[in-house]
């Protein structure tokens, strides 16, 4: 479709090519990354460090091929129809990122990963913040060169965020953080103060087997597509793949049959995004997801607006009840669903309200280490007596504290905030999905999930990268956006629940 | 080591960090078949094949990169020690064959591969060769241009059987074919002619749990390291990985408890020779198994003479009866799992005997259709005939007949002699150390399999590609790669099984 004269080659086809050949080794590395987490012996771990790295340093090789910058500037000049601009646009930030960043930084950002990851380890182990010091020092260190090697001229946490969140800005992001900090802490004191004990109606153990099929029924309600995935256990729970194989992970606590529930669905939103993505377009940035908010707004959506959902309750409680031969109501399972607890210092423990606080923590402190603002050292009191200023409760150690999340050990700067961002935006899509699906409550209540499936397939999935994130957002929502939604549900469902 | 003057660069320390790339990315590529074929889901295959492929043509690229060839020509003129001397022999030899072959008919290789395929697959469940026979011609043609690429003048089906076996040579091979054929044929014969009947102890169903324990106690018995491997089930079982991780698979037919047992010691005995290489040499030619014969020799060894010996039987009925609730006497169990039955016309039915009837079959077929000598529209009498005048059986139709096997579509020609050979020597390799392991079938008899282990990894494993085949076999054996042993243990354990 580019209306080159005839007589210049169309550069696009091998362009693509190329493009798609990066992808699938991208996919190739997804593969051998699931495989490690999921099914490989723990002494596999010196050899697949190194099929991993090699086939990274290929994929960046073919990435920062000049040839790439050449067809790039070719087709910058070319009239090009919508869908191969989308493509050139994302193609061209992958590569101008991968180009300007030496590869003796990546290396070393790599290596210095790798070698954190005891030290963190131990470090969390024994309470012991000091011994992660210098290594958390380092780390900074290299992520602002890192930025800086991208841009020297912009705000270095800015960069770093965009490589999780390229499209909706760190300016966005701060407003709609600072929002929720000032509208949720109060909320989360009146939730406190509440005389409201909500449910909690699972106090038993609930065997590892019995759970699998409780969490492999709710895959088959909600309508999970087998022949393009499956369900497997893993240490910390993910979801991979592509639209052809598209895979979830859980884990079982035996006393928190919930907590599996929970993150199988939000796995399962993952792998939905990816099996909406088109399969005509593998390999090219249409058959791709967009970036991380995105991504966790899909899992949002389905573990919060419709797993912890009233209309839930009513369809799956019955299924509970005889997976685990309880006799729970769905109001209790609506309850024990939803039930707030500020005084769990643990992110990944947390419910659904106060878990924003624990991203605002890191996100302020990540940004003010990046800036120069904050010293590694001062990390432990500043994390300790923002917990008791947002959530009123002081970790015991910096293991429960500063220490307990391993993002930073990798050098990811930048990620935390995209987990809220996405349950930001989950609840702007499912405001729209419930506005323009006729009777979307009334379908949950009866097990019905396709018209939802439809409606974020035709307005986020099938589109892949074809739009900037804010312009995808504008374009299924009719606005930017927006946390308005997400406070509004907030207040909603949790002034209800604790009869605020 | 190289001596080369201090002013030039030694060029071995960045050659060998290629060739380790190479490997790292031969090995990515094998834990992505793995899971296609363990964990998969089927609707993967449309990106999973993508995803090989890209890293088929990244890793060939890398492997036929002209500064490996400049590498190999400074090589050439270094003094190096024997270590590096045999790594340098080890690429040059890849790096040749992968020169010489121009991409194009690779692929066209690759693409007619996969289009025969389904070809394949109807026209043997519709026992209909003509369906198949084009394509059968067309790969024929491709596999006679690929040998003429790799050497236009030496006989193409050599060039073909050193893709998979390139030290022991084809006039070797041919010469103990031969010989199997011509031994083989008459003990059959008077095995058919025999009045004993070997007894048939299993005649229930056992369901595939029941199995599973089974042939994980026979791998712990015999010392699998499930620190570095694991077991899962395949359609068709393989054993793949690294020295780092050496995975089997197996599968279960209810009514063939024997055959899951078999076939995991088969590919238990491919992994243990993984496993044991070396560690510190792993992405290198020493740190990588030598070709199919010998790899075929490790399974045919615990297979055969481990797992189907007498000594083995006394030691392990009792875990047998424990497991399928069974009460058979060691020598019920050696008979069942020694048992010739010349009228099954299906190769990976077949038992120890006549299982090499089976290859010499295939082998002078697919050496004719190569040479030209034979017609592809010949092959099915002459595979039925020759069936009658070897095992006294004639196929029913093409599908049980010379459309059986996979190979011919995937146009592997010159892989089959390789499982007899493996067979052979796997007696030698044998006879070797049960010469020098004092007590050695003792030991098997109290499940003492360590002396066992220690011999191969001292002998065979260790030593990775450090020697040409030929050589290793002297090496281990003290003689030339050689028949006797086989035939030898053959003659003596069914002469006196069935009283000959």
């Amino acid at each position: 479709m580019a209306t080159e004269s005839p007589d210049v080659p169309d550069p696009y086809p091998e362009f693509l090519a190329h493009v798609r050949r990066v992808s699938y080794l991208n996919d190739a590395g997804s593969v051998l990354g699931w495989d490690q987490q999921v099914t490989m012996p723990e002494s596999g771990t010196p050899a697949r460090s190194k099929q991993s790295a090699a086939l990274s340093s290929v994929t960046h090789d073919l990435l920062t091929d000049e040839r790439v910058g050449e067809w790039l500037d070719d087709l910058a000049e070319a009239d090009l129809a919508a869908d191969r601009r989308a493509v050139v646009r994302e193609v061209r930030r992958e590569h101008e990122r991968a180009a300007s960043v030496p590869e003796e930084l990546v290396s070393e950002i790599s290596e210095t990963a790798s070698n954190a990851l005891p030290v963190w380890e131990q470090a969390k182990a024994e309470d012991d913040f000091e011994a992660f010091a210098p290594t958390l020092e380092e780390m900074v260190e290299l992520k602002r060169e890192y930025a800086a090697a991208i841009d020297p001229d912009r705000d270095p946490y800015a960069v770093l965020f965009e490589e999780y969140e390229p499209y909706l800005g760190l300016d966005t992001a701060e407003r709609v953080l600072e929002r929720l900090r000032d509208e949720l802490v109060p909320l989360i004191e009146e939730v406190e103060a509440s005389d409201v004990d909500l449910a909690d109606p699972f106090p038993g153990e609930y065997d590892p087997d019995t759970q699998e099929k409780l969490v492999r029924t709710a895959l088959d309600e909600l309508g999970y597509n087998w022949e393009r995935g499956r369900l497997d256990t893993a240490p910390h729970p993910f979801s991979t793949g592509t639209q052809f194989d598209a895979r979830v992970t859980t884990r079982f606590d035996p006393a928190d049959p919930l907590g599996a529930l929970g993150s199988t669905i939000h796995e399962f939103g993952h792998a939905t995004y990816t099996l909406g993505l088109p399969d005509d377009q593998y390999g090219t940035p249409l058959g791709e997801s967009r970036d991380l908010s995105v991504h966790e707004s899909q899992s949002r959506l389905w573990e919060n607006h419709v797993g912890r959902s009233r209309a839930f309750a009513e369809y799956f409680t019955p299924r509970v009840n005889d997976h685990l031969a309880t006799d729970v109501s769905p109001r209790e399972f609506y309850e024990a669903a939803n039930r707030i607890y500020p005084d769990n210092p643990i992110r990944v423990e947390a419910d659904e309200l106060t878990y924003h606080m624990h991203i605002i923590l890191r996100f302020e402190i990540e940004r003010d280490l990046i800036s120069g603002d904050l010293d590694v050292s001062e990390v432990p009191a500043v994390w300790n007596d923002r917990m008791a200023e947002y959530l009123g409760v002081r970790p015991e150690g910096a293991g429960e504290g500063c220490l307990q999340d391993i993002h930073w050990t990798h050098g990811n700067f930048g990620y935390f905030p995209t987990y809220s961002l996405g349950s930001v935006l989950a609840a702007q899509l499912y405001a729209s999905a419930a506005e323009e699906v006729g009777g979307l409550e009334e379908g949950i209540r009866e097990g019905e999930f396709d018209a939802l499936h439809e409606w974020l397939t035709e307005n986020v999935h099938r589109h892949g990268c074809r739009y900037e994130t804010d312009d995808l957002v504008r374009e299924a929502t009719g606005e930017a956006f927006t946390a308005d939604h997400f406070l509004e549900y907030a207040r909603r469902k949790f002034g209800d629940l604790y009869e605020l």
